[in-house]
């Protein structure tokens, strides 16, 4: 089976409720994909990110949109599914090692996952938002271990071994984060919807200091882009 | 970080239920490792599988066993998570075409999540019951996907990157199925507690017409050694 033709191509976006998958999703969606949308509740321990997911899909008009519930948090070892600090207001330096919150193996979990779905709709496309730039350090995030992980997923599947191509879209991997932010929001993507925070208030403002928090912030302001996010109150 | 010592190493074994894999488990066992055993609840039709697996680790004395709920089956598209009948009485050259009971993605899941697991614990050791000889077609079992996979793995992970090489064994690959019984019947593997077939009768009882029941009644049947399935009694 050929891959069918580009403009109509069902694909199948990873949303985390962050920024970078929002914008992800605006570009599949300006280049003429059917978009299918797919959040993790993979034992994060604040639900605003699955919050987020939702609004974005429906703000950006998903064909659909599911949650698929997977629980790698249940295995332990993060801060961001365990009771961990978060650390806050790392500088520079910090940011080339692999933090604590750092989650084993997740982007090669939701990837799987993804793949899976994708071959049950037809679609050998799929979009996730790493960045090898801006990013917190993550193994997972980097350009090699996307390029193994399509390798695998074509010896992988029925679709790959039947003669399609399965491909893994990577659209912001060499942007800055300001350059993200300038894209999404030429394609309109509303970045209030999306949250970033690693450690949120309980009513679901920003906490500023945490590294998710200042590469956005920081984003924001390299941008010349008004940063919409809600920060709380002491941090603002 | 360097691997630690062969003979005291935590290792993680896919289970699955079959032949295949507790045969694994035990031969993981007699090279010294110390065995955590996890089993996939992936919405599978039959709950025999799940049983089976606990058995299986009870039996052979794992150090830890889990079930992780995975629902791969809620995306449909095989004949063994959704209402799709079991083909019978496939002959061999049906067998090199991939089946309808494929079940997309599912040992590129699996191992996915073992690897989340293994990271977790410590370990850079995971054993999958793959075979490449007396198999049913699936692309995920050949050991060109094994070795994109743990190329993926390595990559993917902080073990990985922090200078641990993760390890997919997969000690099966190259027997025949009368092999892998009779080098699991030497071990000590009571096959009498494995569950096969794809289509089991209410009672559990196998069918002896999937390719499973006849790639397992064949092994037996070639290994001269007593086949301790309760087939149905129609089939038996």
């Amino acid at each position: 089976m050929a891959n069918p033709p580009e403009s109509s191509k069902p694909a199948v976006i990873l949303l985390s409720g962050g920024l970078d998958s929002a914008t992800v999703l605006a570009i599949a969606k300006e280049r003429g994909h059917t978009c299918h949308t797919i959040g993790f509740d993979y034992g994060q321990r604040h639900r605003n990110e699955l919050d987020a997911c939702k609004q974005v899909a429906e703000h950006l008009d998903a064909s659909s949109h599911r949650i698929f519930p997977i629980n790698i948090g249940s295995f332990g070892g993060s801060a961001l599914t365990a009771e961990i600090s978060v650390p806050k207001d790392r500088n520079e330096a910090d940011l080339t090692e692999i933090p604590i919150t750092y989650v084993p193996a997740r982007n090669l979990v939701f990837l799987s996952i993804a793949l899976a779905y994708a071959e049950t709709i037809g679609s050998t496309d799929l979009f996730i938002g790493v960045n090898a730039v801006d990013y917190s350090g993550y193994p997972d995030c980097r350009p090699e271990f996307i390029e193994s992980f399509a390798a695998a997923a074509n010896l992988a599947t029925k679709i790959g071994v039947d003669g399609s191509t399965i491909r893994i879209h990577t659209p912001l991997m060499e942007m800055t984060k300001a350059e993200i932010i300038t894209a999404g929001t030429a394609l309109g993507v509303d970045y209030a919807l999306t949250h970033s925070c690693y450690d949120p208030s309980t009513d679901g403002r920003a906490c500023g200091h945490c590294d998710s928090c200042m590469l956005r912030r920081n984003g924001f302001e390299q941008a010349g882009i008004a940063d919409p996010t809600r920060y709380a109150v002491n941090n603002a």
